[in-house]
């Protein structure tokens, strides 16, 4: 073989239940199950070339070739992968994000799924996507609920083997939209890698873990069911209890900022006025406004309106990670 | 008997190591022990005349005649000490707060901890301090706490017996100083009372309650050493799992305003930078900043600096409820 090429394109994944904390740090086994939505409008297109002239690996991401961290990540997943097919050639990596850099949506959950599948497609692997899932994942987490379609749990599992992801309902099974209020475009200070390895040192997360059984059943059936009333309630509280752990954690974590709890009143309070909204915040300030689409445009410019509002990102529920 | 009268002064105290849930309601004994540290600025004074020709309780506070919930609770209060006195007469109350009335200072303590004496005195019982904290306890549950001495711990116990409050240093041990930044003058939305009640709603209750024990350790061991990084960090922590708690209660209660948490994280920074201050925040918005008292005059013109604070009110430990 000289060169063996692949395309493939992957969203990021917004979590109604979060991932927060690893049984086992390295191989990225989470504390407790997860479930997501996959966001359409935003994606991450990354292109493999394999190449046995090449020296050493090469990471474009934007038009920007990466060095340090950001490429010794991506290597160590080529790294991972081929090993899987036992070779050693090289490769050159060419990632493109469709979402502003630095708005601090999380990007890593889209590259690594889209990395998996362009890199084992190049090396000719015959991967289910159940196993998909399982390679994403030792790249960035949340990735393996980028690999399958619209509404995906992440099934925690003890061992790599039984930590996987699966589709619950796909992306048209019911009519939601994300609407990202973007309050900082400045980088994180504490990187999810980093936060997950302090959620041990919360007084608060041996709590969180145990009760995520009961959270999942809820908002698996409030998506099952169509129940938006029931979601709002349950993705809110998981939201907030992840901040609660990130907080309490040693040192502590706010990713809140005041305009962070300034949009959540405001939402909490549209939804008592009756617009299906409800409030979710990653790891960091942005807060993921989750509504029937119905109210989407209604939701989009009221968030628009507020002072603290950069921005506002829009996407509906997407698709499985594919090749292009 | 015709007139026995007696006048208390007490003050309000912010606790270290919080007070939040009951494992009794009615007797409010609490779900798990507190630490706090009397306000000695800060001063309820309250007058009582038992009276044989009263028809019925008169409450004045701050210059103006009570009704409703605020004097059916001082009548609940005045039943209780009459009943162990034994007597049926009717009582004339004025209290006056030496701070802004509807501050967002709570004056339940202080108010309850000078009831407590100034009934008990007027009626000629002979009541030692530990009781003392007892019945001001059902009054006002931190009550207990504006009782005795400078810094104080209360027992939480299981039973109306063992559940009071004790000094564990005089206000002179330690010279600290509470900044307090007032950041809305507005009512609460939810009181305490109802607050408490809700506590046990959210899944990481019992997790802080199960973990009280080592946070009064520490904040007990800090005290007694003085050591105000281990105060800083126990304190800011405890206020965090307090709030973690009641944002993740059914339904939640979010006391943070987007100032208190711009609060929080610039005295975090402030501390960072080597001013010896802390940040705790009780149910409502504003930001009580614990700090040594060589840094109080530093700490409390930075805060007047900051845009969301309206007003900052500095004191020092202050002493126990005492007869005037």
């Amino acid at each position: 073989m000289s060169t063996l090429t692949a395309t493939a394109v992957a969203h990021p994944n917004i979590a109604f239940i979060k991932y927060w904390g690893n049984r086992d740090d390295a191989l990225r086994i989470p504390s407790n199950g997860s479930i997501s939505m996959n966001l359409e409008s935003l994606a991450t297109q990354t292109r493999v070339t394999f190449d046995s002239h090449l020296p050493e690996d090469i990471f474009d991401l934007n038009g920007t070739r990466q060095s340090g961290p950001a490429l010794k990540r991506v290597v160590s997943h080529l790294n991972l992968i081929r090993g899987i097919r036992g070779t050693a050639i090289h490769a050159h990596i060419l990632s493109e994000n469709n979402f502003p850099t630095g708005s601090g949506i999380a990007s890593s959950a889209s590259a690594f799924a889209a990395l998996t599948l362009a890199v084992t497609t190049a090396l000719g692997l015959q991967v289910g996507e159940k196993d998909l899932t399982r390679i994403a994942r030792r790249g960035s987490g949340s990735a393996c609920r980028s690999i399958p379609a619209g509404f995906v749990e992440w099934n925690a599992g003890e061992t790599d083997r039984d930590s996987f992801a699966f589709s619950i309902a796909a992306a048209d099974f019911w009519d939601l939209t994300d609407c990202i209020a973007i309050v900082e475009a400045a980088q994180k200070k504490v990187s999810s890698t980093e936060g997950h390895s302090l959620a041990g040192t919360s007084p608060l997360q041996e709590a969180r873990v145990q009760d995520a059984p009961r959270r999942l059943d809820m908002c698996r059936n409030a998506i099952q069911t169509r129940d938006f009333a029931a979601l709002a309630s349950i993705l809110e509280l998981d939201s907030t209890m992840m901040h609660a752990v990130m907080m309490t954690s040693t040192p502590p974590v706010f990713y809140w900022e005041p305009a962070t709890l300034n949009i959540v009143k405001a939402v909490a309070a549209w939804r008592k006025s009756g617009i299906p909204a409800a409030a979710s915040i990653d790891a960091g300030p942005n807060v993921h406004i989750i509504c029937e689409t119905r109210a989407a445009e209604n939701v989009a410019q009221r968030l628009s309106s507020l002072p603290a509002v950069k921005e506002v990102l829009v996407s509906k529920a997407g698709g499985p990670t594919v090749l292009k």
